[in-house]
């Protein structure tokens, strides 16, 4: 299968990522359905979807003015006339509100050219699924999951289709962070992974390729030992935020807000505190990893969760600027 | 002792860093001597020296033309007229000349201010310096030490003064990467400390300070696991250099030149893989760290040693930028 056959592509799931991805797709022009468990999930989904497109429209709008809000995954093109803009908003308005909700297998994954998993990280769920859609889909259909969690391997047997099938993970506020982690695994065909990063491609996303799995894919596999050497340093008082993140500014000449700790209040904390309580020992307050997780769980229950709350390691005023 | 009191600095050693301090020091207006063990190394020293102040001078004529040649170790203002920086250049040619050098343990170190110690990384000649230069040195002097590898509580006894003894480590070009880490041992006094401070602004550095012994310092703790990480996924097939560094670029926002793979190209393929070859399981090549030093052997191998050399991971051009 080509791009050019990609008509029709369902969305299983509509949570954040879910609900993100659909209305990309859609903006970018394909005939798009978002399957869902029951009526229930399709209730809850309207509002998410009805506010991602609040927020592509509200950053084509801004964009107009200020050159500094555009985002990739929205146009090729960063210099454009308001008036070039008022066409891609034109089409964020047709388009999104087109995206069809069903609970309905047959409906949604029928005649699906790319289904794009994104149901909950829960393997029983996923195996169900998986298996409940495998003889619905259309032959030639490419089974693409947004585990950030799993190895395709996994699932692979399950889909009924491991040459169709392989890993397409996403970032948050994709129209923004466009980048795709691509991810094989040893059955997925060389076809498949040529069309996953066709396809990335044609939904304003830059694809990243993985020929082998591996858990946490290419950004965390970078960014957690990065985070958790700064947080070591910190979590047994060899030095403190401010002074590690002055060390990555000036060795390396990235921007203040590009150093570790800045980096770790956007993610969250929470978030930081649940991978590295992942690591090995976390659990035990002797290890350094234990401190590490000490440390986090300080700043989150003192509800010092990181910039969208205004304070992590830094305190925040409302356009994100750091106080000093 | 206060900063202001600090006028007689002496630096043992005088190989890459110890030539680069020496001027540094000399530069800003203390009055500088080099020790050496023997007349041979003082010979040796002569062209080095030398070398350093034609590339200080030379960042300073090139910055009358071309702001972008500004070193922050050269001077606290960035915003000059060319007859500003003539000024410095004057400072530069008449004070560097003045380094004197001496095989005199009496003429260096007896009445040393502030003693920087730049030797080889050897115990045994770092132990037997500090013995003898222990009853030299008037009761006041600050004993630093540029160890990398060293930490300062394994020679504290050995210098006869461990209040007043730490490390103070600097990076390389030094008035460029003008950035110093101060560690302190567990009986390195706060006035020893504060000093170390105080003497790093004065000498044009930014101090970094560890208020506990950590290998690696902060810089290193940082960037050996970011490398490792980034060298991982080449090494096992994972993906390659481009994509990694376009991952990193994508979702930090870091610019090209500050991704993993175009860092360890300036850091040196040979040097990268000394460092990894003294991680666990490095000489086992089932390991992953094992996969690690063979993949920068091949590199080094093949005469792919780095930017330096205009051929790394990326092809360099003679202005250091990357052919595509």
């Amino acid at each position: 299968m080509d791009i050019k056959d990609v008509k029709r592509v369902t969305i299983a799931g509509c949570g954040t990522e879910g609900s993100q991805i659909a209305s990309m797709v859609a903006y970018k022009g394909f005939e798009t359905t978002v399957w869902l468990r029951s009526e229930g999930s399709i209730e809850r989904a309207r509002p998410r979807l009805a506010s991602v497109k609040k927020q592509i429209v509200g950053v084509l709008e801004a964009w107009k003015t200020d050159p500094s809000a555009y985002c990739r995954g929205l146009s090729d093109e960063r210099d454009l006339a308001p008036e070039q803009i008022d066409e891609f908003i034109a089409q964020a308005e047709e388009r999104l509100p087109k995206i069809n909700l069903t609970t309905s297998l047959e409906e949604a994954f029928g005649e699906a050219d790319v289904v794009i998993e994104c149901i909950n990280e829960d393997p029983a769920q996923k195996t169900d699924l998986y298996e409940k859609i495998a003889p619905v889909m259309p032959e030639h259909t490419v089974l693409l999951t947004d585990s950030s969690t799993f190895l395709p391997s996994t699932f692979a047997d399950a889909t009924g289709r491991p040459d169709r099938y392989l890993t397409l993970h996403f970032a948050n506020q994709i129209w923004r962070n466009n980048l795709t982690e691509l991810m094989r695994h040893d059955r997925t065909s060389d076809e498949s992974f040529a069309l996953a990063e066709q396809f990335s491609h044609a939904i304003g996303m830059i694809p990243l390729k993985l020929n082998k799995e591996q858990p946490g894919y290419i950004l965390n596999t970078l960014l957690i030992p990065w985070f958790r050497a700064a947080l070591q340093l910190v979590a047994t008082g060899v030095s403190d935020p401010a002074t590690v993140d002055l060390c990555w500014e000036l060795d390396t000449g990235a921007t203040k807000d590009q150093t570790p700790f800045r980096k770790l209040d956007k993610v969250g904390l929470p978030l930081a505190m649940h991978i590295m309580g992942m690591q090995p020992g976390a659990d035990d307050p002797a290890t350094v990893n234990g401190q590490i997780v000490a440390l986090l769980k300080g700043y989150v229950e003192a509800g010092k969760t990181g910039i969208a709350v205004g304070e992590g390691f830094y305190r925040y005023d409302e356009n994100g600027n750091v106080i000093e």
